[in-house]
């Protein structure tokens, strides 16, 4: 068999680079967006939710407080709210806030902490992105892609999401902050890991203490903390108590179950561990 | 402990769609991407690449032949040509082409047929997505994000070139097209072509014929045929020849192999199998 062609290697004039790895680490899940204006002196009381908020203002003030720091701004500040954070969004009547929002998931749930680092680094939840005319543009994008309800748009927003946050991390000169954020991860550290994960989903309905898992997997506790703490960034207890929330939230959706009922059948410690649950 | 809050569940505004699931499942690597105008008169002779290539007609005429099939082309055309195909692109000098390409890889392999099939559906290499505002808008964004070398190109790019194909995909109304193309997988298919796809890649540099994996698997030749070729909408063999080619590909930027040398590495059968081939 004799082909007779050309093979040609094509040049690649589009080459990796350390922002680019980085984002391709992550998958961006959108949930919702909208745009808020012409709403002086409206107020979110203390609340959480158990996505990400991505918060840009582009006019006006706003007053935003977040775990008891409050954060006065203005045209050109952006917040980042990870899950389950308290927070409260207030705007001055005389001088109401225009900004655009949007709600999301992270996936995988280990490089949930590396991108709060990269985007926030240590200046608390308040940025400032500034009013490139390359951020307006993708906003702009995202409402008309949000507005026109065609196939697609999911995966659409996702990638104006993705877009959004490159263009931030680049306005935060951060490719270097982003190279430090990754963690290494050692492979049976990992496999602790995804076992542990896999524990926790599979008995979500009982109360779950770290003994249970370190049996289940025959090693001791504190190789476990270390291990799942290293690679999830948060202690074992937290990350149990965050899957339970958003399972609890999750069974408040689809179930008429009471707060109280969930309470006890996710094996909640305290009784009080909701005070106050609306259901939309 | 008692946390006096709101807890919020978000009213997800943006809600999952078929379109969606399906882009969900891929990945896009671009390589190169170019704008080509003011060319009169200009040929690239019969070529093949290892990648996809998308190419989006702006003005003047294109002949662009795929497989010993002309197609004329116009603005508002576009063409994909598939990894591994023969092509050759001819402009008229009286009348030369201006169009957008793209040079990209699909991750996962087993993707690459259902994308093929979602693009082109039945009519050959040519579609007609027109010359809406969207899709120019995107391929001006392209252009933009391509010429500043800014941190983050590559997944800035590979994120806009998902939204041109999910704009080409809208234009074709094939939401109902993308789903009867996605192949479901048994477990233990999709096992066997794991391990088959493991056993290629580590014998390489070898002559490998189907009973060397059936042995390896200690399964019957005509099963690893059936469950591979279902999966990855290939037969076996053809499949070793694209990631000999792949691999051909690599070592001749690499090394400084000639292609004879690179021919006897890879065990190909014959001599003849590349006639020509350049390197950039």
């Amino acid at each position: 068999m004799v082909y007779i062609y050309t093979f040609i290697e094509v040049d690649k004039n589009i080459k990796n680079d350390s922002l680019s790895d980085f984002m391709n680490e992550m998958t961006f899940i959108p949930h919702a967006f909208g745009y808020q204006c012409n709403n002086p002196g409206a107020v979110c009381s203390d609340r959480i939710t158990g996505d990400f908020e991505l918060i840009c203002i582009v006019g006006g003030e706003s007053r935003i407080t977040i775990d008891s720091t409050l954060y006065i701004c203005s045209a050109g500040d952006a917040v980042l709210i990870p899950p389950f954070t308290m927070h409260k969004i207030q705007t001055p009547a005389s001088n109401p806030h225009e900004n655009y929002w949007i709600h999301f998931d992270l996936n995988p749930f280990h490089m949930q902490k590396n991108f709060i680092t990269a985007i926030l680094g240590d200046t608390g939840n308040k940025l400032h992105p500034g009013l490139t005319k390359e951020l307006l543009a993708l906003y702009q994008l995202l409402e008309n892609e949000y507005q026109c309800e065609r196939s697609g748009r999911m995966h659409f927003v996702s990638s104006i999401l993705v877009q959004i946050i490159i263009e931030v991390l680049r306005l935060k000169n951060s490719p270097s902050l982003t190279k430090n954020t990754i963690i290494s991860m050692h492979p049976s550290e990992a496999e602790i890991v995804r076992k542990s994960l896999d524990f926790i989903q599979d008995n979500l309905l009982s109360p779950i203490v770290l003994a249970n898992i370190a049996n289940y997997l025959h090693i001791s506790e504190s190789y476990l903390f270390k291990s799942f703490s290293v690679i999830m960034q948060m202690p074992p207890n937290q990350f149990i108590q965050f899957v339970k929330m958003k399972k609890a939230e999750q069974l408040l959706k689809s179930t008429h179950h009471s707060i109280k009922e969930i309470s006890e059948m996710l094996g909640f410690s305290s009784p009080y561990y909701f005070s106050n649950v609306y259901k939309k």
